[in-house]
């Protein structure tokens, strides 16, 4: 119950991806039949990609990772800053904003690499960054507190679509547009509007036209799919900037160098057709499952379940379950490493190194320290079964019962 | 025979991925058994990679490929250069060679991701670069030119080991040597050291200590591997600067973070694995099919050949006949667009957009231009075999006859 940390990859992608290493090795970029079998699988990948999240082929760059796509973003915004005040100090445009540092606005739950990298720039002096927080009520942003965060030299909101700990669903779409009003204003610097959607797809719909998004995340190994990535952008280079990070043989458009990684890129289009194809399947599946597990540790464990992923008002991600289990002796860390059948995770996997600290992703949804110290992240997927709920929960059962005798 | 473009992977490297599609699809940083069976195949294949390059398991930092791991390079001589100068206004240590910007040498026959990356540091104004020219005789670098261009602000000469188009190997270990005899000059800023290695590895031997290089780029789909690449890091971080471009979990002790494509870090493993133990198999295969190439040229074209990897005094990589055959109607691309069974290529893949002019770096090489608007770029591998020979020289001679009728 950790797909939430990464998933197996389907039978389909798996196929995909053995036919590739087979057959398709040649160079994309060769002029012969080999480089033109490849290239003729990357292009039915990423037209598969773009109808996943509803753009265009031509919208899709692919990536190593999310990391990397999340970087690109960022990295983006600050060279758009610097070249559309560039071009305003030579009288080419918009002056507003441009006197100070880029800003840019994120949350205070995203994943690391977000909060790492807008934290780099904004420790190297390169941009200043405002971290709204989420309410401890619903663990939601609030719209009104990122317009309250906008500044003349905002160029640049980045926002999850769902978090990773609590499943919570952010307000992208009410943030476009609101945000996209104020880009209307006469003389405003442009904000650029992102979204990672890492823990979103392949668990609700996500069309970047309804969202109303410039930039999208999206990770493969999230979805079924191998460890490869992508980020759509709206139009690269027409009608959104995108300013590539590295330089090299002119692949991806230039946009993002380097010989393609044909076979995961193969695995990547199938996985997102299976998306397309199945996602209310995935969907009710996984949601049915949860819920069924929230019952029964309901009806075990009592007056000692607290839900970190139920908030007031806020939709939360199908599969994403984070529980507490009340006592003295219950942190979850000491819980997972005594469950003999559970595998889980207390929070982000990237995090995992950082030991037994309570999540600071709970702490700023409001989940009291000594909740959150015993949190579990439960995350089903599409093959979780009710059996598997009950022998989790029974396993768990077991676990506490024991930590409490020897308590 | 395009072998210099890409390989096929071996069928032992399909097996490890395949079987880690399947078993190891874990997250390498979750606490459980899944993630621990991922992190140690991930561990198993840097210790494979090291051996490959004589370094150790530490020095090995996976990327997504070559061209991330060149850039990787000039992006830390920048950051490298900022800090120690940054540090020597504070009083810190040498302050020698920081007036000015950092200034980077390389050569002028260069892979795209080393050369347009500096090209693109010195458009933005934030390096000086020196093309130093290789020798129109031997098409190597001359290692007093490379001396000549040091200036007391360079922070890093980056010069490829052996030239994609002629197989041309470079003086790496007399350049490190020269260059390490300067960094012991007092108050000198120091010199990184760093050599493309791509087109290399599992063709001739390849040692870091020998070469006594900082940094070499390691490429997977150059030595039947798959489409990720590494960094070797003389002490990360310690003994040399490592910066990283992108931000995140945490992976690759921060120098590169993202959740760890685990099956192609495997197949990375085992193909360094075979490199480590087959090499001198490898490398006699490959010179004796293609001393059987040239031979079957000679006695079909006679003096129409002319080799575009015959230089005197310099050595050249085993597999590597970039040819000529001369004639009006003869161009490479002409040629290859009318054999009906040879594939390859007139010069680099990621060049392939660029059309029908004549290679830049066969020009840098001293190669005339109407001989080397002829060129083809013959790379043999692992499997070509002399009946391959036999077949493609076949074609040639039919091609050519073909041709020089219709013209």
């Amino acid at each position: 119950m950790d797909y939430n940390a990464t998933t197996p990859m389907e039978p389909e992608v798996i196929q995909v991806i053995s036919e590739a290493l087979l057959e398709a090795w040649g160079n994309p970029s060769s002029n012969h039949l080999a480089g033109a079998m490849a290239k003729a699988i990357i292009n039915q990948s990423r037209q598969n990609v773009a109808r996943m999240v509803g753009g265009k082929a031509e919208d899709i760059v692919f990536t190593s990772g999310g990391t990397e796509a999340n970087n690109l973003v960022l990295h983006t915004a600050m060279e758009h800053f610097k070249k559309t005040c560039s071009a305003a100090e030579h009288g080419g445009g918009v002056q507003n904003g441009c006197t100070g540092l880029p800003h840019i606005i994120t949350s205070n739950v995203e994943h690391d690499s977000i909060a790492l990298t807008a934290k780099h720039l904004q420790t190297v002096g390169k941009a200043d960054v405002t971290c709204v927080p989420v309410s401890k009520v619903t663990a939601r942003l609030d719209v009104e507190d990122i317009i309250a965060a906008v500044r003349p030299n905002t160029c640049l909101i980045s926002v999850m679509l769902a978090n990773n700990e609590t499943g919570v669903i952010m307000p992208i779409q009410e943030i476009c547009q609101r945000v996209k009003s104020l880009n209307k204003q006469h003389e405003r610097l442009r904000i650029l509007l992102h979204t990672d959607a890492a823990q979103a797809l392949g668990k609700i719909p996500v069309d970047v036209q309804e969202l109303g998004v410039d930039y999208l995340t999206i990770v493969g190994h999230k979805f079924y799919a191998p460890r490869v990535g992508a980020l759509y952008v709206n139009g690269p280079g027409t009608k959104t900037p995108l300013y590539p990070m590295l330089f090299g043989g002119g692949q991806e458009s230039n946009f993002r160098p380097g010989t393609e990684n044909t076979p995961m890129i193969a695995g990547l289009g199938k996985a997102a057709e299976l998306v397309t194809a199945n996602l209310s399947t995935y969907q009710s599946h996984m949601l049915n499952i949860k819920m069924y597990l929230e019952e029964r540790l309901r009806d075990v464990f009592r007056d000692k379940i607290r839900f970190n992923s139920h908030y007031p008002g806020s939709d939360i991600l199908p599969n994403t379950c984070n529980v507490s289990i009340l006592g003295p002796a219950l942190q979850g860390w000491r819980v997972l490493s005594n469950c003999r059948r559970l595998l889980a995770s207390v929070g982000a996997a990237c995090h995992s190194a950082s030991g037994n600290r309570p999540s600071h992703i709970l702490l700023s949804c409001g989940v009291p320290a000594e909740v959150a110290a015993n949190a579990l992240r439960l995350s089903v997927g599409r093959e979780t079964s009710k059996e598997d709920v009950d022998a989790v929960v029974e396993d768990l059962r077991e676990t506490v019962q024991l930590l409490e005798k020897m308590n």
